[in-house]
């Protein structure tokens, strides 16, 4: 008859020897060492059950990683190194221990990519949904974190791959750009950054509001994801891609001419407000007309 | 018409500013310096609606300040000093944004305390129950951390309070032992200590555990609190305290003598199990027979 002792002492055996971890999983705390050099970076994001995964459809594998996922995206979006996770799964009644297990696992495929330990959590059962929490720790590791708020009027604006149509799937199994994201902030002057969570209107909203900016979008350069058309929606296609959402690719502004897979929509202007440039007009717009995901309270 | 981002503006004038946060709540993370010679500790601790609290009797605001004292006393029993939370809410549709306010109003309460800011979150609005979840990150401060797996034969075992009955309310009130938990540890040999949230009987079985050793109480000496007279059980009232749960005091293993608050309430020794010593005799006991909260996944 499992119970969560016998849960965390699977955990436990599970969780690779780490020379950092001065305290490893199974304790109060986990207590670890940290290089002062490196700021600490840290986030929170949880995935809920109907609202960002559907546990009727999706393996508790799959929702481990995206929750991991989402949080390592986040790391993409600093620029930092993922360093350590914690996780808590809320766990419907009866889900039994093998559900529980895959959740673990997949939250381990994820962050074994970027050799981050998962280094204390919480399980519990209720009543309730599935609820899956990561909080991530990162580390600047030589980079200085790349913020929302520093983009200036004249910086390009890219994004590092195509947008729209992500509920076929994609937003499930998308790759958090974490190595990309380093390898442009050590070779190009990156001035605000962010990863498309919320969609591109609503997050290029935030970046702009952020750094006091405005945008001017050439419609036709926004790359467009072939689930789009999959899609086969009344919109049109650019409409998808801004409130779509669950994108996780990277929307960057810079001064400089940035390498693929980054692809140029468009600039920053100290005009505010969002310019929409299309074959036939230029269309100036206010952000709420056509922002994406906003969740009410 | 409120939505997550006025919510977010409304926290961010909340956050006082702190000059070791480097970029505070608002971006991708938040990023903060990080003193090397401080060890980092981590944990993580959710609390969910009809398991360990009832959003029908309890506010919002009783709610966040549980929800974050959980894990300030997992600072205590480690005798580090809570140095920064992040903290996520799923919060049942239609709440509102009074709610959400007070629910964080309510982490602050607890946090302020400590003067530990809160770094960053995520909330979002679901069909399910209530769900607050705490990661905590604490500093070691000039104390090695306290484990649960240092106590030795022979060291005696100490309470911090009175156990039992907190479910008529201590539960959601009760005050983290940091401070006690630091002047214990910069003070005498604390060999083992933990935090009481499972139950005396499930919480001592964890200690001995991970120590390797066998425990002998006196079951008179175990201080019991009023609340189990006001429970008015059937059961006798050191099975209230070995089984309740929830009392956020310090279990303490030290070869010396501690004072007050702290109880002595027996001893450890090599031989592996529970010894209960009453007036009438010495029970031995298999730990599985007086356990407390144990939860099934």
């Amino acid at each position: 008859m499992p119970n969560e002792f016998d849960f965390i002492h699977w955990l436990k055996q599970q969780s690779p020897h780490d020379e950092r971890l001065v305290v490893p999983i199974g304790d109060d705390l986990a207590a670890m060492k940290w290089a002062g050099e490196d700021l600490l970076l840290v986030g929170v994001d949880q995935v809920l059950d109907g609202v960002h995964f559907d546990s009727a459809i999706h393996s508790p594998r799959q929702i481990g990683r995206k929750a991991m996922n989402r949080n390592l995206s986040d790391c993409a979006a600093m620029a930092c190194l993922p360093a350590a996770a914690v996780c808590t799964v809320a766990l419907p009644k009866g889900s039994g221990e093998e559900y529980a297990k895959e959740l673990y696992l997949g939250l381990r495929d994820a962050a074994d990519v970027f050799n981050c330990p998962i280094i204390g959590g919480d399980t519990g059962s209720w009543p309730g949904k599935l609820v899956v929490t990561v909080t991530i720790l990162g580390r600047s590791a030589g980079i200085t974190p790349i913020r929302r708020n520093g983009a200036k009027p004249g910086d390009k604006l890219y994004v590092s791959g195509p947008l729209g149509g992500s509920i076929l799937g994609r937003h499930m199994t998308f790759e958090p750009r974490v190595k990309l994201a380093r390898y442009l902030a050590q070779n190009f002057r990156i001035t605000a950054m962010l990863d498309l969570s919320d969609g591109l209107g609503t997050d290029l909203r935030n970046l702009c509001h952020a750094s006091g900016v405005g945008a001017s979008l050439a419609v036709g350069s926004v790359p467009i994801h072939a689930d789009v058309k999959r899609l086969g929606g009344t919109r049109e296609p650019y409409i998808e891609a801004f409130v779509g959402g669950e994108d996780y690719e990277l929307l960057i502004a810079s001064p400089d001419s940035l390498p693929e897979p980054c692809v140029e929509i468009g600039w920053l202007q100290s005009q505010p407000g969002l310019e929409l440039r299309t074959n036939d007009a230029d269309v100036q717009m206010d952000w709420p007309a056509i922002t994406g995901w906003e969740h009410k309270l």
